[in-house]
């Protein structure tokens, strides 16, 4: 491992030595702890910023993340900004980070972007997938990236029952306890189910996302399609509002952020 | 773990007793020491053989494959035979041992066979895939089950290249040293290289393999596909009969098992 050049600190108030750079990342969350950095834990977001600083030279690097995401959730489009006085381009930094880092991570893509942006504040929406397979024999060999559903799954049913989650809603049923937040009303701007063979996914776009909100979301839609479950049921726990009325929180290995958008 | 019954271990040689089965097994080969038992490692033999005799009460249980595979190399079908007095029926055995079993190997059938099935003297044929990314990208959730090219490959070449292997030939040239062996001429009855965007897939089928050919055959049309050696070369490699001529051997990673054929 290459030791880090020591050189000075670049003041970050000194705007005009200061670059803004916006990365598109993926990882396999199965090995991490999640995004966030912990002390004493494997994440990906230490992993990122000890390989940037790394390359750049600097002191600390610190990334801003679209959002966290919880240990064992993958990320094929997760996005991050980070401020640096590297003289690199864009191009460079990605090769030579990616270099440095495991094969669990990886840059897709870099970008320079405007002192404003802020990867996490101006995240106008996120998408995030769940991937379910159902078929008798368990596939090992996607086992990290999926759920597997012991029962056949209905997706028409499944579709039909998550109709009513469309739109503007309260989704506190959905949410796994968590004290900070100030509105569990979310907008669900997409949400699809769809089956290849023994493999199902359902997407979810939203304006935001609740803890653990997919997943409660998928754990409950889960519990429609192997017949445990009427339709309706889904639309009495929206209403009702009580996590404990909604399915289980499905395993993390099935959830992948797959994108960030922001206004163009 | 729960201890197995102390049953007396049927003499094998009392035929009436003694059951064979057959199982078709798919294993994720990348945390495993390879398909042969040896003391020390975590290997796939051993973790089916003390699973299944958790199960059947017996001492010992041995299975027999239709090959080995190495460190690494994956399986689909894998296929082994083992001899039993277990009154449990097939289906019964492909649950409960699944039950027993870690989540990177799984059997995917049992069947009951006469007494003569030998899972290695019987096989026919094999075939393996050996799977390639060429993507500038490299995918890091399937990492484990491909091998990076890190130039673009001309599939179209390593086609044509690859035609003179067709049919019976002696493959010294893409054998690993193995001092074992009587004879290195086989017979390839079928080889196809396909591309899906950036998936690229050589399936070998054989009548038998030499050690380390796929993956020896893999490295070596690689050349050719990204334009480091001309496509006359394979056949000039075949006809040499040297090692050192070929490509290097590929990575164990993109390597599967992926059926056994036996006289029906």
């Amino acid at each position: 491992m290459p030791v880090p050049v020591p050189v000075p600190v670049p003041d970050l108030r000194i705007g005009i030595l200061v670059r803004n750079f916006k990365l598109t990342i993926s990882y396999d969350g199965t090995d991490f702890n999640g995004w966030q950095t912990q002390p004493g834990y494997r994440t990906v977001q230490e992993t990122l910023e000890k390989a940037i600083a790394e390359l750049t030279g600097e002191a600390r690097i610190r990334l801003n993340a679209s959002g966290r995401t919880d240990a064992g959730v993958h990320a094929v489009g997760q996005v991050a900004n980070f401020y640096s006085a590297t003289h690199h381009p864009a191009a460079v930094i990605v090769r030579a980070v990616n270099a440095r880092l495991p094969a669990d991570v990886i840059i897709r893509q870099a970008v320079e972007v405007p002192q404003a942006f802020d990867a996490n504040h101006d995240a106008l929406r996120k998408m995030y997938r769940y991937v379910i397979h159902d078929g008798s024999v368990p596939d090992i060999f996607l086992r990290r990236y999926s759920c597997h559903s012991r029962h056949p799954l209905d997706v028409a049913a499944m579709r039909r029952a998550a109709e009513c989650l469309k739109g503007r809603h309260d989704f506190r049923c959905f949410e796994t306890e968590w004290p900070n937040r100030m509105s569990s009303v979310r907008t669900i701007t997409h949400l699809g189910l769809s089956r290849m063979g023994e493999w199902i996914w359902l997407d979810v776009e939203a304006d935001g996302f609740l803890y653990n909100m997919v997943r409660a979301i998928a754990g409950t839609l889960m519990n429609v399609g192997r017949g445990h479950w009427p339709e309706s049921q889904v639309a009495e726990i929206l209403e009702a509002g009580e996590r404990k009325l909604a399915g289980p929180t499905a395993p993390a290995s099935g959830l992948f952020l797959m994108r960030v958008t922001y206004e163009r």
